[in-house]
């Protein structure tokens, strides 16, 4: 019954995630990067965001100053996965990917300037926890750091009396938005990324493409839309009762507002996912059960823009805020990078729009009963 | 910080509750009754709703016919929780209640007609497990059965190997579409119920009331608007991750659209809820998790209507069509009966209509940040 | 395949249950009990019992003094569901039922004296948060109290900020040892209470039964052995992962040996359950997910004391600590109740004793691979 | 409280794990395995092995005939995790491990043919949905089978109709016991395997070890005892109720005492565990939620072999038979490998044995309360 979803062999050959104007393949081989390792976040109000990240989410403070918060999740044994940083200006200073040895550092370095990129070397020590981070704006605007030196923390895996009934075990991944996406996968291919899952449309418009190092669905995502900037940082958690204790505590805590989409599932990804806001509106998602990619042959899954339980595999409509908003990220010298507009149809109104539509069943006829038409579904009651 | 929720003691004397136009009480005893019992619901395509009920949400058939099937839940030790019985138009023809003793159906037959209500005795065998019923036409409207005798089935709480990941294990209770509350309300309390929860506003207007026999949060509710029609019947789980499963079969199924709202947790009775509507549109809800209610002085709680998270702890808008579609009921001689209009104000304009509006922290001033201003919330993206 | 734990109708007769020497019926009617509510228990040191029960637990504090700590769930809102009350020896002080109304009491007075009861009424705000209480020592020396007054505290059911992973949201129910079982049963019975399971033999030996007034499984237990002794108190979580939490956060903290039998499966009221020892050595049950035993023809579940799975379903041998160590009660007088031995056979002897025997199928033959010859199974390693 | 867990940076030396005799290294590279993919196992009754595998634990059934049963995990998209295969003697035909390129299968050979071992090319399409096999019998006397090609099935992870309650979703690991485990671990470093846990103790012996290809705590591990033997194969689930399921179930078909120890949750590897017995005695473990161990410097967790939290967190006794009880392998002419017998101590030995001894707390004095003595811990029951 659920055929649709599968991709069909003939479908993985490159021309439909191509962009026009590439990104120039490097000569230079790029670093082996193991996994999406930390955010660097700037926020507004320290106190409030720490509030939010360790007293109400359980991320474990590491170390903090006057002016940053250094967490970590239980299982984590590096130094933070999330610096929250005092600034007048909410934004990501920085998505950090550890790499596997020191060289990696070399190449990181060499694989970016063939680019034309600024890069940085940031010396160890300058970052608490931190050995050397070579520090790049990279062709999408993002500011990428990646390192190999860093503190060891305790693993917290074994500390029950520190879980809290929602606890957050490990950083899963980041997405990014940016208006070309398919541009953006092949630079990530470049960087050594292997796509998992992506959403298209019958044209070969590519709205979101998931790309991995570690073997799960990602490290990074790829969200068509005006960018660059960052759409959303996730923690995972163990199960899934885990995501609705937190959902509860922010109830009890009136704090419900936070709660921007969820719980439910993901089609994409086949997740169970929740999608917060930060006190500065940054977006957290929380995120369990995805499912082994690791093999070279992995299939990519594609999904077709108008299947109604691609982004909710229960069909429960997408709010507009999730697609249109998202975090302005910082150039090296923490200046706001300026947007680029996305060209190619939006997903919003792809789905949900003027033109748009969403089908839980392809090629359904209308001859549904009245309550079945959709007034709670589709998302258009919007 | 939860503190709003409490009902203050001077909240519980009945001036609240008592609507105008009470239904009198009646001298006679009111039956002993236990507990919601069965449903006995009118479809149009008896196959259809079978698969449904039993394929795919896993209630057990304990008998059928042509015309009927009668299912039951994995802990029921009596012989139906609901009967599917084929009919021309999707309706309501009973809610069933259990008796402790034989005398109870006299006492029903007495309390009923010093109502003046139309009261039929229903010989043993005439409905499939089922002793003799008691049958009326009750003051509200509503087709409501009484009974003792019945055929025992096998109790199958042990037999895990007919477990689904969403196993259905109780009937938990009825919920029905009245236009006065308060009136509904005054009636159940002399049938011997009692109120646990309600929805009121600083003016006195009752939107919803649940009222309880066995020591939960209700055997039934009384919800608001044009009625007497049946807004869902709920059936329990042992905990959350059930309920989400039978949200991802459905997925799987291609069959999202009959997830009306949820999965959530509701403020009023606590518990853990989805809400799905059956190929006729009939609404089932999947409940779990609510609190023991068993003692005389059981707090109840009273929600303010502009509360946004009393019908979802997490604020997720309730969607149009749960306020407003709900089955009609039938009368004993299996006629739909009409319908009377709500007159108080109803909850959905109250709350998300033209001057309705919600709030998650009482008081709360309007400097929040634009992202908080709540198009994601409080429902007035509809 | 379950077939053999269905009891068969004319097993509900009461020869069974009715052993010698029976507690004499009397005229006077019993009190109309609702639920366990409260046990008084005498620790020897204070601060390490409250560390137990409220830090690691997680029970809530409603108040305390020098000697005494009172402590509910999550979900209660009368005062206390457990009085700590520091003393010289660990032992019992008092069971306590609440009764449905201020009259009952009187009811409880009448009926314990006509059996020739010590009876003391103790006045109001005696114990904190108590109204009068009726206290007595009952025929099988156990000290009952009865209550109806008492204070309401805040229902914490909502304030999910203060759930832990292992919350306990409900006293479930006590658990005797007493060293007639039949003879207990009969006087429980006459108090108001209904038999849902027991364990016996085929030559009509009971060696436990399980008696309720809410209804769930029991309110209490009666467990053959030397008596009067407390088996074990219970409180009850919502999901199963609560009680694997507790057992985790034990383990992290080094307590691991508080942790005596489970987690697993009983097959007895087909609840998951976890047996812990507190500082001083009193039984505590972590149980959840029993089912309703309401109606008045609730069928009665009678397990063969050989049958392996009748304590554990999953045929876990009982610890043999478990059937010999029991809590010490008090008599009126605060001095420890002297013990009477049982005289019928123990189950401890008749399942993995010198001629004590347990199957997982009836009537299996000894033809089995050698590796299922139960090295790990049926306690036969002990 | 739980430090003594905390592997000091100078314990990840060498010295500790290596042992006399070595294996030596080759001067050829191993091939790049990417996880254990499936095992080959002999069964005596088809039937029977297929029922307890595709009927009861659900796994899927990608391709039988009269002699073999192919089976995969939901989650799966390679053609089988698991062959079953009619014979006389039951035993374990091959532990199949992926590799990333069709180069691999040249390393593979040449590796093992630097080692002495004997080496075979098994075509393709000689075992079903199988492109070629490289075929050998390991150093440590276990035939190890490595491959890249093999079909594509359906990935099942979103065919939630499929699902039962206790769902296997992955393949996880397989555990070998082998007489010497310094020296199998050495070799397996040299085959490209990591080392993530072990338990020692005081003198340098060395019990048990995990090592991984795929970031999670193993793919394989190596356990002190008689060998070579497969000790058991794992299979994952999502979530630590799917485990409980399987237990219930086995419960209602009264099967438990296919059951030999847990469920329960890990020291080594944290993870939350149930290991049954097949028709024949193989050992399947249940297993969900260990760790990321991805990076080159993740922390080697070094246990004491006299903790009594190591082997299960809770401190429940390990059964006898788990430690004795394994399956015997084949040599590539499908006989039986002899045994070699363990000369180092045993950790049934050390534990529980005359000289055993295990402890919850370090340096705990003797002067517990007589309930903590542990007759329900520390394995001395036995």
């Amino acid at each position: 019954m659920s055929e649709d979803k599968k991709v069909s062999p003939d479908y993985l050959d490159a021309e439909v995630i191509l962009g026009s104007d590439p990104v120039p393949t490097p000569v230079a081989l790029p670093p082996d990067i193991l996994r999406a390792a930390y955010m660097d976040m700037v926020v507004t109000d320290l106190e409030e965001s720490k509030k939010f990240y360790a007293d109400i989410l359980g991320l474990v403070v590491t170390e903090e100053n006057d002016n940053e918060v250094y967490l970590r999740s239980l299982e984590e044994f590096i130094h933070h996965n999330l610096i929250l940083r005092k600034g007048d200006t909410a934004a990501i200073r920085a998505f950090g990917y550890r790499v596997r040895t020191p060289e990696d550092l070399e190449k990181a370095e060499e694989f970016y300037k063939e680019l034309g990129c600024r890069v940085e070397r940031v010396p160890a020590g300058t970052v608490a926890g931190m050995g050397e981070i070579v520090r790049v704006q990279d062709p999408l605007g993002f500011p990428y750091e990646f390192f190999y030196d860093v503190d060891h923390e305790k693993r917290l895996a074994w500390d029950y009396q520190l879980y809290t009934p929602g606890a957050l075990v490990r950083l899963d991944h980041f997405n990014q938005v940016t208006p070309n996406v398919p541009r953006a996968v092949g630079y990530m291919e470049d960087l050594g990324f292997g796509v998992t899952e992506e959403i298209v449309d019958e044209d070969g418009t590519v709205y979101a493409a998931w790309v991995r190092r570690k073997p799960t669905v990602h490290d990074t995502a790829m969200t068509g839309g005006d960018g660059p900037r960052m759409h959303h940082i996730a923690f995972a958690t163990h199960e899934k009762h885990n995501i609705l204790a937190i959902c509860d505590k922010l109830g009890a805590l009136r704090l419900s507002d936070h709660i921007e989409r969820g719980p439910g599932r993901h089609g994409v990804s086949n997740a169970f996912y929740l999608y917060l806001r930060d006190p500065d509106g940054h977006r957290v998602e929380i995120y369990t059960q995805d499912y082994y990619t690791g093999d070279p042959d992995n299939p990519k899954v594609s999904w077709d823009v108008h299947d109604n339980q691609r982004r909710d595999w229960w069909g429960t409509p997408v709010v507009p805020s999730w697609y249109r908003d998202a975090s302005r990220v910082l150039d090296l010298d923490d200046n706001v990078q300026p947007l680029v507009g996305r060209t190619d149809e939006s997903e919003l109104e792809a789905t949900i729009g003027a033109d748009g539509f969403s089908y839980t069943r392809k090629d359904e006829d209308d001859s549904m009963p009245e309550w079945k038409l959709g007034e709670f579904k589709l998302g258009n009651q919007l």
